[in-house]
């Protein structure tokens, strides 16, 4: 809701003296209404276009006649009021467009401190130009020209801000001899004849918005009216003359403001020194008499005005309660605190494209789809600190409680979530997301990861199939999937799974004061992966990939320019680790400084990795490769980070991808679309079976074999 | 609560056959019963002392004779059962210790895998060792050694536990030629002089608690009851021998389970084949002959035990519903929740010294008092952090409100805390820690920090002297001060009254996408600092403190041994730094992953001070001083930790105080002590007032003259 502007007393021309004739002609000033609309279409241009800029913002006021006996009209600003005149629409009889300009400073102090004076001025001379120039008679709403100062509180949707109605100020004033209403002054037959005229006026789409006008009575009382240009035209034929507007006001016995520079314009421009004037009032939609006034008053403009440099004295600043001083309108308590919630949550994250990050990418983040795999100590922060990136679709897997022991280490639990033998932590942790950010889009899934070396017996072999295609599905309807659990062998069917359908997979892992970081390479083939559905891409989707993906493969045929996944280092398939681990090894004890650490670097990894060129395919970089990145606003784009807190010590190092890797090996991820589940419950129920398709069985034999060998050798081999 | 065992039936020695003589003779099993203080004093061994490490421990039990016709009694273990028998308390009449072992295992597989077998065989040829020895008559207890093995869930307060009394197997089983209530078996005279016996022995506190007895009846029906060690002066005379134990046995028809042992001991020991047996039983605390049995039975011990290297046949694994299984206590749901949470939080904590960190003090973590200036970003996640660490005194001190744009980015706040224009921050922040871990203490201070640069006029100088006086007060009552504000200036007041107390304080400041997390050195001046209320520390403390600070003093002379402070390396004093800046600025727009891992440095440095046994005087390490500093197990311990995301890099430097530092050095420590917020108000509204004492305005000056008279040198001075 905007303001109700207090009615202000009528506002004195100046002053000065009074003139020679009559008194002098007081005019009722503007009065300004914003729409909230107004702001919050600024809030979004300061944020997501602006930024630090603060350049004249061109705008377009709106008014129309007074159409109340009680209430003047207002210069109101909507959110259409960003459209500038000549574009904007036209022709609405109630929203005559008036140029303006809005100044909106940085800071408070800024706008406090703005010379305000000479800001009017400018605008005042402006308007001199416009008069002298004649461009008044083809757009005369610029007599009317504005100007708007303000600042913009975006953090808390408050909004300071003050109207200038710049009114050039004749010296000696213009002084009334006459004001009366129109239907006193006119004979009957005129003022039918006139109402008919400006009704007229006021219906036609091309004149209706057009607030200063002509008319001219003929001597048979008949009245037309006319633009502004046609002035020459009606000169002459013994035609009464009277200079009309659209006067916002309702007051009796005085005019509106755009009378003001219309005196100032006629007076100047056409050399006229007793005006008769009209002020255009309505009632119910139609030309009211009663209401409108007609007056006569004597201008005499200063002569210095015909200087083209000179600067004309003016008046304008709005009064607030009487007095000279800026509005303050806070939206935050009517909006919508969901709404609220939402443009704060994006606010950091606009600001950081004013100065650091203008390629910053919103939308990919707020559409990004993250599957998190655990959620736990690591899984808990990933999911915050996504959200701080404006990430909005997540989804949660994890198929424990929550324990006691959990609140000060996993930050989406509390106390509460641990009683009665702890709620399910996928459940809990996306309600309680959902608590600190009501508008993410979650998703809480409660299953376990099927894993190999925890062989499963016959009875026990559907729900594993189960357990796999459900996620199966979950990956594939994700962009993203964050591997966060405690064990390296719950990372094997996702670490399969991503690189079958090449999506990006990043893993986080702590020691007792180490982790490591990393994002995954792309996947082994070049094939299209079938949907989960059974369908597969656009064929659009299909040629960009295929692209993409020739270059990757011919690459990858010499084995070391994929990168690496998680277990392309590891000589051994994964193992059952769980089963006898001792109770600091099952807690995953760690120095609690390592899961934030992690953590943020996981997800300034993936934040990385979606403002990269390449994507998934970007090559690894290390810290030392800082001239070859930078163009990188973000920074180099890692394959791993390694960090050892002992040591404050953090490192980047790039692994290529392993052609005998058990999780993303061409061969692995070939026997995995041929058999599909098949081939999981194979290498989850067979501890050698990855192994020995890999060729890791084989290639531990002959390393055995070789190891024998070289004790017969002799020293002279040194690269030995 | 322990569990209430189901009665067993009889238990029968052996499965051989019947011997040639009588019945065999059957026994009623022990029964066990564990306190669950005895499983809190394990969790706390196990946690606290025993780690990883799985070796035997010795404990004992305690039963009594039977006391009631209907009730058999167990072998109790309590929280006192971790006392070895000689040291534990002697003379309790219904606690007769028992030696036992229990092997606590580290997982529940090796728990199930244990081989039961040979651990009774073992312990079984213990007993037969201690009865061929002789150590059976100076300790009879020795007889009814038992063994436990468990594994303790320490996470889930989960107890799986198995008893054995191992009881040594006769071949052929002794057989019962008679068993008849003892009233019935003696004469009336007889009986009484036994009661009045039996009533003697177990009411002195030298023999209360030795189950195992002779009883020598004269033919004068004088009954005496006698130690083992007596039975060869009991020998002839005619005297009768009943060979008494206590009995924990309530059946009327079987004697209970330590008779088995005991006769073995007497047919091997003695060479008695023909025992008289005495079960001895109480009914209100005193001998019940008409409870108590009297026996007589045949014993012929195999030949083989005479072998000292035989291991002889042995049962007594505890059933369970008549079946051979382990038992299973939880203790969670008895437990009070907080003090589950509680004893959960330290989990984590106590395994890390398990392996990796046996020096790691929690007490030192659990009482250092913490003061973080500032709950927003770093505020948030600290406190967190601090808590998972086992921190546990935290004051939170903010003067702001939870803003709409405030929970996704500050980890301790919900939409919730946002709505009707926000609450306190230090409030919200402070209850939301509790419901994170009900358990700590934590206390919110709604307070601003009075800052250089923002002067105040003369009315407002009374509420900044309270300001002052608060934080001072704040800062004195605290170990440890987080600086976590996002101004510099407003890290200057805590960084001077530091300085003054000697005070741990930590700097952690964000970039956008940058980071400097740093610790303070020790303050400048060797005197002890009055407190907040004039006294000054005991006079012990002072001369610790003085000795320590006399080194650092000497140290000082040359001004460059002492680590600096945050505004060390500065040469302009702190100014406003908040009133004009635009939007971005004001809202520390940083990269989301920045605040946490500056916050988990911030934390993990903290740990690393207090842990150093020099604290807040231990000299700067960097990561290339790994060899000095092997000795602490936490790592290295710098003074300045600066990360840069863009190159994932990270790297330690160590900056030494300066001598004309506008908060820690000696001038400006001196003249608070001398002038206190006198001259804090002053450096408040004096822009300049800083730098005038501090040199840095003779410095700037002669720095500009230099470089005027630089432009006039020549090159030759490579140097400069």
């Amino acid at each position: 809701m905007a303001e109700t502007p207090s009615p202000s007393p009528p506002h004195s021309t100046s002053s000065s003296s009074s003139s020679s004739h009559g008194r002098i002609l007081q005019f009722a000033p503007f009065q300004s209404l914003v729409d909230d609309g107004f702001w919050r279409r600024l809030s979004s241009l300061k944020l997501d276009t602006l930024g630090v800029d603060q350049s004249p913002i061109p705008i377009t006021g709106y008014y129309a006649p007074c159409s109340h006996p009680r209430v003047s009209n207002h210069m109101t600003l909507l959110a259409e009021s960003f459209s500038v005149v000549p574009e904007a629409p036209r022709g609405n009889r109630n929203r005559c467009p008036v140029p303006g300009v809005l100044l909106n400073t940085n800071t408070l102090p800024s706008f406090r401190t703005l010379d305000r004076e000479s800001l009017l001025q400018k605008e005042a001379k402006k308007i001199l130009e416009d008069i002298c120039s004649g461009k008044v008679e083809e757009d005369p709403g610029v007599l009317s020209s504005f100007l708007v100062i303000s600042y913009a509180d975006l953090k808390k949707w408050g909004f300071h801000y003050w109207f200038a109605f710049p009114a050039l100020v004749l010296d000696p004033p213009a002084s009334l001899l006459d004001l009366r209403p129109a239907s006193e002054v006119l004979s009957a037959e005129e003022a039918a004849s006139l109402s008919t005229a400006c009704n007229k006026w006021r219906s036609s789409t091309l004149t209706a918005d057009i607030p200063f006008f002509l008319v001219s009575i003929s001597s048979n009382s008949q009245a037309n009216v006319r633009p502004l240009k046609d002035w020459e035209v009606c000169q002459g034929d013994g035609q009464k003359i009277l200079y009309g507007f659209y006067d916002p006001c309702h007051l009796p016995n005085n005019p509106g403001w755009p009378l003001r520079n219309f005196l100032a314009f006629i007076g100047l421009r056409w050399k006229v020194g007793r005006v008769q004037f009209f002020c255009y009032r309505e009632k119910h939609g139609l030309a009211d008499l009663g209401l409108s006034l007609i007056g006569e008053a004597l201008v005499s403009p200063p002569e210095a005005w015909r200087d083209p440099q000179s600067v004309p004295k003016a008046v304008g600043w709005e009064l607030k309660g009487g007095k000279l001083s800026s509005r303050f309108i806070s939206l935050a308590e009517s909006m919508d605190p969901e709404r609220l919630a939402i443009s704060a949550a994006d606010l950091n994250l606009k600001l950081m494209r004013w100065r650091t990050l203008p390629s910053l990418s919103l939308d990919v983040l707020s559409s990004v789809r993250c599957l998190l795999l655990g959620v736990g100590t690591l899984g808990c922060e990933v999911a915050r600190i996504l959200m701080a990136w404006g990430v909005r679709k997540i989804t949660l897997v994890d198929s424990g409680r929550v324990a006691m022991s959990n609140p000060v280490r996993q930050s989406l639990y509390t106390f509460e979530d641990c009683l009665n033998g702890g709620e399910l932590k996928a459940i809990a942790a996306a309600r309680n997301l959902k608590r600190i950010f009501p508008a993410v889009e979650v998703e809480g899934v409660v299953m376990a990861i099927p894993m190999p070396g925890h062989p499963v017996s016959a009875n026990e072999t559907a729900s594993l199939l189960e357990d796999c295609k459900r996620l199966q599905a979950l990956i594939s309807s994700h962009d993203v999937v964050f591997l966060l659990t405690d064990t390296r062998e719950s990372r094997w069917l996702p670490t399969l799974l991503c690189a079958n359908e090449n999506k990006i997979a990043i893993t986080a892992a702590l020691g007792f004061d180490s982790y490591l970081v990393m994002r995954h390479g792309a996947g082994p083939l070049i094939s299209i992966p079938a949907n989960a559905d059974g369908s597969s891409g656009t064929s659009e989707d299909v040629n960009a990939f295929s692209a993409k993906i020739n270059k990757l493969s011919t690459e990858d045929v010499d084995g070391d320019q994929r990168l690496g996944c998680y277990f392309c280092s590891d000589v051994v398939a994964p193992v059952d680790s769980i089963s006898n681990r001792t109770l600091d090894q099952q807690c995953t004890v760690t120095r609690p400084g390592l899961a934030p650490i992690a953590s943020a670097l996981a997800v300034e990894l993936l934040v990385g990795i979606l403002h990269h060129p390449e994507g998934i395919y970007a090559p690894g970089e290390s810290t030392s490769s800082i001239l070859s990145s930078t163009e990188q606003p973000l920074g180099i784009l890692p394959h791993q980070i390694r960090g050892f807190l002992p040591q404050c010590s953090q490192l980047t190092l790039i692994g290529q991808s392993s052609s005998s890797c058990t999780a993303c090996c061409d061969i692995v991820v070939s026997e995995y679309r041929k058999r599909g589940t098949d081939f999981i419950i194979q290498a989850i129920n067979h501890p050698t079976y990855l192994e020995d398709i890999t060729g890791l069985t084989e290639q531990k034999k002959s390393a055995s074999s070789f190891l024998v060998d070289w004790d017969n050798e002799t020293d002279d081999d040194a690269d030995f």
